[in-house]
């Protein structure tokens, strides 16, 4: 699903990764992250897709709300020694979508055909 | 891959898109796109995946260059019809990576294990 995110500014976390093959228990954490992401009040969204690559993207209304959930997150995953286990590669972007880019991009989400 | 972006600040286009069944020359579409976006002065990488929702983040040097690289975009996607014919749903987004959320993030892309 798209994210139905607010009118901006806010903030996105751009999750990108390579994993290593099998699962190792990743899909169980990362239904666990996004858990508690969604009783992060100022959690926004999230949308994720796979293939060689993945990106995962949450959106946030403001910084604060993102270091609360990046510390909890980062004791599960300490405890759960995850990102050796999972991951070649991956790398965090923190962005912040702006209000000032209207002439840039359409305003919202476009639906071209109704379910 | 994981794109190779340098230093913030600079920009990243999150586009993402639900796709109508079938190709209808989608894929050539992207790959255009994408060359187009690799002759852009100030274009610093492109990540993308798909499942059911496919993600593509572009990253970009300036405001300026994303606009250049739309107004060509936008004229192949009119000369092709595609947005109808490709997407159920499609969101664009457009946030600015800053360099003042080091707190909160891993300052590059982890290499957890070499290939």
């Amino acid at each position: 699903m798209i994210a139905k995110t607010p009118k901006p500014p806010y903030y996105a976390v751009i999750f990108s990764s390579i994993r290593v093959d099998g699962d190792n228990g990743c899909s169980e954490m990362t239904d666990r992250m996004v858990e508690m992401a969604k009783e992060q009040n100022g959690f926004l969204g999230i949308e994720s897709a796979r293939n060689e690559l993945g990106i995962t993207v949450s959106y946030w209304r403001d910084l604060n709300v993102i270091k609360q959930w990046k510390e909890g997150a980062a004791h599960s995953m300490a405890r759960e020694k995850g990102r050796s286990k999972w991951y070649k590669k991956f790398k965090v972007r923190i962005a912040k979508e702006g209000s000032d880019y209207s002439g840039l991009k359409e305003n919202d989400e476009h639906t071209v055909h109704e379910d």
